[in-house]
């Protein structure tokens, strides 16, 4: 199988590992900045037309602006099924609206850069969403799900409007209001003069990713400012609501049903049984993930979900795992003893 | 010294170990409900009268509804110096105004219930914020101040307006967010009947808190609602600005500036230099706290700032502690050492 990657940074150069390395497939890459990680690819190509033209498969990952423009350009050249792997669809998929092309959204590595970070174990466990369209050709649709299920990756198909919706709600959401947060909170102690108190963590974690890589995110906010508009304005009716609360409201149901919908969230959402998140600090390289599956595995301990998350120095990242409540003590314990901070 | 107690929950115990092992204080404690944790104080009053008739200091540490009545009661009883630690300030201040009485509120434990979790170090460290009015006389201000900083924490005077501002802003802002996201991502969810995806940690990290402790948070909200609806009315603003720029403005540099900003609230603010934030995770008990600190002060690593955030289950927690960025692997390091994990 012959497989072009457009776009060679930390997803497109995982890609091309993983695909030669778990799909046992031939790859050529072509990045418009030149490929300056060694040994990622088979073969360099000096355009998009030539790196797609004997390609089965190819994969877009470019970034959010360039993303239509490689798009057409590879349809045009290759009769492979093409994808991307941006993170917001639906004026993607209106935009090109090619039988030969699905949308594609894996849900890992999003915060570094650079294929000097690429690993073949990046999608290992990871939901990687596809929209396809009733235009969409079965049988490429089909060759390109197995692919990615190679990759180690788990296919999702959603539709592109429903896919921004649920990325506006979980993910974009969640930035725009760690930047509000931060803005109103130096407002308030600036006009007091007053330093951030030492308080409780809800703060910093509900500003953690404030501010994250701001080249990205502006143009994924700008990519789904439909939807995302959406989300905000249905936050502030929410908020409206709890204005309501706050004068003569039952503030302790509604206190008590978000514990029960975060709980339902997190918990049974994922796996259909109690589990807990454990958090592990790793250095940013291969096979830390297997590592620290194998030894989970040896344990006899289920992985029931993991997401990767890098740290703003690229060097470090956060890996959570969801385990068993029964098992999460015990985990820790072994990640710990492989020398990675965990709780 | 005579120390009363009225209250004697994990804040309340927590003050009277302290005073009698740190400040040599006599401890009289009353309970409405009976104190179940032998030796936390020296003597048991049947009455707010009987525990403040002969002290010099009385905190009462009773939920935020029972205070202005308690209050009164132990200002009545007394020629004490008496001072409460609610989580909000304006409204019991304005209630109260007496020349005797000091609004206080420590940042530590709020989370957590029950005299059998107290512990003597509970306060080390934490800011402990005091609300004294032009009435307020200077004499037992002094005697109040150097109690608590006998007990370890660092007293800080703050208007009671102000006060409730700032917890407003970084403390019960977050927790209504944290609500309101889980509200809305369950809803988004639920009509596309899709389960949370293994997206990034940042939904989870800014619902972290959603549904705490129904029956305390209804209290705190309630009681801060004027400070607090400003801050939501302050966000519905930001809210829609930032509906502007996603159609045409410069979301690169509103991305940027938050990042300018958490730095400066985290980093710079706390400390004035560089420092990081370690979290670990340790056993809900005495001396952990002492371990950590002496551990590390043995390798010469100077902690700028710490936070104790119990856990749900009230058994374990989280430490945040702030280290000097060039010493934070070492520190993560030592801790681990220890047998807490850390990262």
């Amino acid at each position: 199988m012959n497989v072009a990657v457009v776009g060679v940074g930390l997803i497109g150069g995982s890609v091309a590992l993983a695909a030669r390395e778990r799909a046992g497939a031939h790859v050529t890459g072509f990045d418009p900045a030149g490929i300056d990680a060694p040994g990622v690819v088979d073969a360099v190509a000096g355009s998009v037309g030539e790196a797609v033209a004997d390609a089965d498969i190819v994969v877009v990952a470019a970034p959010v602006s360039a993303l239509p423009s490689a798009v057409e350009a590879a349809l045009a050249s290759s009769s492979a099924v093409v994808t991307d792997v941006g993170s917001t669809k639906r004026t993607l998929v209106e935009t090109v609206d090619h039988p030969r092309f699905v949308g594609g959204h894996p849900l890992a590595g999003a915060e570094t850069a650079g294929a000097e970070h690429a690993r073949a174990d990046l999608f290992a466990g990871a939901t990687w969403y596809l929209t396809p369209t009733p235009r969409t050709e079965g049988v490429l649709y089909d060759r390109l799900y197995r692919f990615l299920a190679d990759l180690g990756a788990r296919p999702q198909a959603l539709d592109p409007d429903t896919h921004d919706t649920l990325m506006a709600a979980v993910s974009h959401l969640p930035h725009v209001l760690a930047n509000v947060l931060v803005a109103q909170a130096a407002r308030a102690l600036d006009a007091e003069g007053e330093r951030l108190p030492a308080t409780g963590p809800s703060f910093r974690d509900a500003t953690r990713v404030a501010g994250a890589n701001p080249a990205l995110w502006e143009q994924i906010y700008r990519a789904n400012r439909s939807a995302l508009g959406a989300q905000i304005d249905d936050l502030v009716r929410r908020l409206g609501e709890v204005r309501g609360l706050l004068d003569d409201g039952d503030l302790g149901a509604w206190q008590a049903q978000a514990a029960r919908q975060r709980g339902a969230l997190l918990e049974v959402g994922l796996a259909g049984r109690p589990v807990r998140e454990v958090r592990v600090s790793v250095p940013n390289k291969p096979g830390v993930v297997a590592r620290i599956a194998l030894a989970l595995g040896r344990a006899g301990i289920n992985i029931t979900d993991m997401s990767l998350a890098p740290k703003a120095d690229n060097r470090t990242g956060i890996i959570a795992l969801w385990v068993g409540s029964a098992d999460a003590d015990r985990a820790i314990e072994l990640v710990c003893e492989l020398g990675y901070p965990a709780a």
